[in-house]
C-alpha cells in the first residue's frame, strides 16, 4: 500500500526544494511564497522546505545550548553501511540501506555506535548548521523531562493530574493520574484523525495557532484552555490511545511541578549540559506556551547526543547528567495489553512508556517517533542510536516503517557482529 | 525636557519585568499577555520584557554562528569606571557612570578597551545567554555589509540603484545612486514621525507586518513592494534624511548584488567568522524578507565582537575578515553640510556614512544607533568599543543622549590616560 501511495508523489530527488525555489529570490515568486495560515507551508512538496524553516513563519521560543564549546562527537565512519540490505515488510525484494534513505524522503540520517558516528548524511534542504522540525518526537522530550523530574523527586507520577494542575479538574484529566498521562492510557473523547475535517485535532490546532483568532472565534485560546475542554470517554488506564493532547497536558504538569516552561526545562536539564552544537526551539501558541506535543526543532547531531544520553541512562561524556532511574523507568516498558487495544496492528507486541515507543524486541529497542518520518531509534543491545529527520509526503509512519524498521535492525545486526 | 519626560515613567528599577510577570506563569495572567497585533508588546513598561523576546511573538530568520567554539574575549575589568563622573548636557550637576546606566534604562552594557572587556553588566530581563532587539542598529549592519561588498568589488556605490534593483525604477529610487542610499541623502516624500498617525512609517509597518493582511487591505505586501511606492521629493544628494526605508532599499540592493539574503550575508561575512557565542536573528515580513532597517537581534558580547572588528578595520584575532577598505570608507565620514540640513540640532557637526553616525569629534568616534537607547559606540583614538542595549521609555535617542554621549567621552578620556 505504501508503494502504491508513493506513486502519487514526486520522488525524494524530484521534490527537493532547490527544484521549486520556495521562498527564494528577492522577492520570491508569488506562487513560491508559503504561509502557515493557508496551510501551504505543510503541503507536499513545500513541506520539504518548511521542516527546516519553521521559525521563519512562526513565533518560537529558544532552547539555549548555553555558551560553551560544543562537545566532541568522535567519528568512525563505516562505508559498508550504505550497501547493507534488508527485506522491507511484505516484500521479497531486498533493499539497500542507501536506497531506503531516498525511499523515505530522508533529510538527515546519523548512526552512532558505541558513541561513535559511524554514518551521517544530509539531503534536500538540511545541512549540519540547520535545525529540523521533529514533530511528535517532541513528545519523547516531554516524557523524558517528566521521567527526569520523577527521578529527582520533583514529580510524583502516582498523583492525580489535578494535584499539579487544578485547572484540569472538570476535564477528562480530572480523575487521571500523571502516570496515565505519561503512558497515554487516559480515556479521552478526542479524535486525531487528520483525514476527518470534524476531528478534535482541528479545534486543538485552532486553539494553539499563534495568529490572532479570526473574528467570531469563541473557542479556547491556547493549549491550556483547550485541554480544559477535553471530555472523558471510557476508563483511564485500560487502553493506550495515542493523543497529542496528553503530551501537552504533561507539558503543563511538568511546568507547574517545576515552575519552569518546557523550553527552559529542556535547556536546563539537557541542552546546556551536553555541549550541544546548536540552540533548539519550540513553536508556541499565542500565550507563549511551547507546543509540548509536537513543536520542537533541533539539529541532527544534537538529537543524536540526546539519544546517546538516553542510551547511556543519563550519562554523557563520563558525567551523570540526571539520575539513571529516569531512563530505567522508560526501559521498563508499558503495558502490551493496553497497547494492543490501540489499533497499531503493524506494531505488534509494542508498548508505550513515558512517551517513548517500546518495540519490545530482542534488543530492547525503543524510539521517539514523529509524523513524516522523524525518529530517534535506540537499540541498547547493539549500542546503537539512529536519528532520522525526514519530510515524507505521507504523515503517518505506517508509510515509512516497512522500509525503516527492518533497515534499522539490519544495521543493528551488522554493528553487533563487528 | 528629557528630565521632565522621565518623571512620567516608572524608573528603571521599578519597570523591571520581574515586577510585572509579562508572559510568565502557566498560563500567564490575561492582562500580562503581550501581542504584536495590538501593540501591547511595545508599550512601556512591557517593552522592557519584549526587547529580549521578539522571536516569541514574531517569525524570524536565523543568523548562524556556525558550529565552532566561541572566540575568547579577554577580561581586564576596571572597577573605577562605575564612579567616573561626567556633566550631562545642559546640566551643572555631575553624574556617575553607574547612575547613567539606571537613568537610561540600560539592559546590557559592555566596554572593550584595546580588545579587553573592562566593563560588563546586565540588567532587567537581559542575561549573557539572551539576544536583544537592536532596532536601528540594524541599519549599520546593512551599511557595513554594503561597504564590505563594495570593498570586495561586488557592489559599486556609484551605480544607480536600478542597476541592481530594476523593480525600483518608478519609485523615488529610480534616479538615486547606491551611494546616496548608503548615506541617506535620497530625497524622499516619506515621514517617519512616529507621533503622526498619518506618517508613512505606518503604511511601511503594515506592509512589513508578517501577520496575514487584514480583510480589505489593498496596500503593498512586504518591504519590497512598499519600497516601490516611495515617491521623490526634492533632489537626491543634497541633504541627509534619516529614513528607515533607505536601509531596506539597501538590504534589497545587497541581496540582489550578492544573490544572498541579508541574514545569510551577515552570517557568512561576519557571524560565522568571529567565533560568535550565540546565533542572532532578523525579524521578517510575510515574504521572508529580513527587516534590514530595524529587525536584528543579537547578544551583547557578540555585538561587542562586531564593534571590535569594525574598530580594527576588519581584523579580528589577528585575521583580516574583510578588506580594511570597507571600514576606511566608513571612517571617511559623510557630508557635514548634508547632515546639518537634517534637523538633528543636538548632534551638531556630525555626519552620516554607510549607515553609521559619525560624531566627527576629536577622537573620530562613530556609532550605530537605535531607538530606545541601543548603541555601538566606537572611539578609535581611545581604542574603545561600547555597546549598550536598553529599553528606554522614550524611543528617540534625544532622551538619552544627554546622559550617554558625555558619559562615553568620560570613559574614553579615562581609558586614554590609563
Amino acid at each position: 500500500m505504501a508503494a502504491q501511495n508513493h506513486q502519487k508523489f514526486l520522488s525524494a530527488k524530484e521534490s527537493e526544494p532547490i527544484n521549486f525555489g520556495w521562498m527564494q529570490g528577492f522577492p520570491p515568486e508569488k506562487d513560491k511564497v508559503l504561509h502557515t495560515w493557508d496551510g501551504s507551508f505543510f503541503e507536499f512538496p513545500a513541506i520539504r522546505w518548511s521542516v527546516v524553516h519553521m521559525r521563519e513563519m512562526l513565533p518560537t521560543q529558544n532552547v539555549s545550548r548555553g555558551l560553551n564549546a560544543p562537545s566532541e562527537l568522535p567519528y568512525k565512519l563505516d562505508k559498508n553501511i550504505d550497501s547493507l540490505t534488508f527485506l522491507p515488510w511484505n516484500s521479497k525484494t531486498p533493499m539497500t540501506w542507501e536506497k531506503s534513505l531516498w525511499e523515505n524522503y530522508t533529510d538527515g540520517m546519523i548512526i552512532l555506535h558505541k558513541g561513535n558516528v559511524v554514518y551521517e548524511r544530509y539531503f534536500s534542504e538540511l545541512t549540519d548548521c540547520d535545525v529540523h522540525a521533529v514533530m511528535s518526537l517532541t513528545k519523547s522530550f516531554t516524557g523524558s523531562l517528566a521521567s527526569i523530574l520523577a527521578a529527582e523527586g520533583i514529580l510524583d507520577p502516582n498523583k492525580l493530574v489535578t494535584f499539579y494542575v487544578p485547572e484540569l479538574k472538570n476535564s477528562a484529566y480530572g480523575d487521571a493520574t500523571v502516570r496515565q498521562v505519561m503512558d497515554m492510557t487516559t480515556a479521552l473523547k478526542y479524535s486525531e484523525d487528520y483525514a476527518d475535517p470534524n476531528a478534535d485535532i482541528w479545534e486543538f490546532s485552532a486553539a494553539g495557532n499563534p495568529l490572532p483568532k479570526p473574528k467570531g472565534y469563541d473557542g479556547p485560546n491556547g493549549y491550556y484552555e483547550y485541554l480544559q475542554t477535553v471530555k472523558k470517554q471510557g476508563t483511564h488506564g485500560e487502553a493506550f490511545g495515542y493523543k497529542t493532547v496528553n503530551a501537552d497536558a504533561l507539558g503543563w504538569i511538568i511546568s507547574k511541578a517545576s515552575g519552569k516552561s518546557v523550553s527552559d526545562l529542556l535547556s536546563e536539564k539537557i541542552w546546556r549540559k551536553l555541549g550541544m552544537e546548536q540552540d533548539a526551539y519550540y513553536q508556541v501558541d499565542g500565550l507563549g506556551t511551547p507546543f509540548a506535543g509536537g513543536g520542537f526543532n533541533a539539529g541532527l547531531r544534537d538529537l543524536a547526543r540526546f539519544g546517546e544520553l538516553i542510551r547511556n541512562q543519563g550519562k554523557f561524556n563520563g558525567q551523570q547528567i540526571f539520575p539513571a532511574e529516569a531512563v530505567k523507568d522508560i526501559e521498563k516498558g508499558g503495558s502490551k495489553e493496553a497497547f494492543a487495544k490501540s489499533g497499531h496492528p503493524e506494531l505488534k507486541g509494542w508498548s508505550y512508556r513515558n512517551m517513548w515507543w517500546m518495540t519490545e524486541n530482542k534488543d530492547g529497542a525503543f524510539a521517539a517517533r514523529g509524523v513524516h518520518g522523524q525518529t530517534i531509534y535506540i537499540d541498547p543491545k547493539a549500542e546503537m542510536v539512529i536519528v532520522r529527520l525526514a519530510s515524507h509526503p505521507i504523515a503517518g509512519n505506517a508509510a515509512n516503517d516497512p522500509t525503516s524498521l527492518p533497515a534499522y535492525q539490519a544495521v543493528a545486526d551488522y554493528l553487533m557482529k563487528k
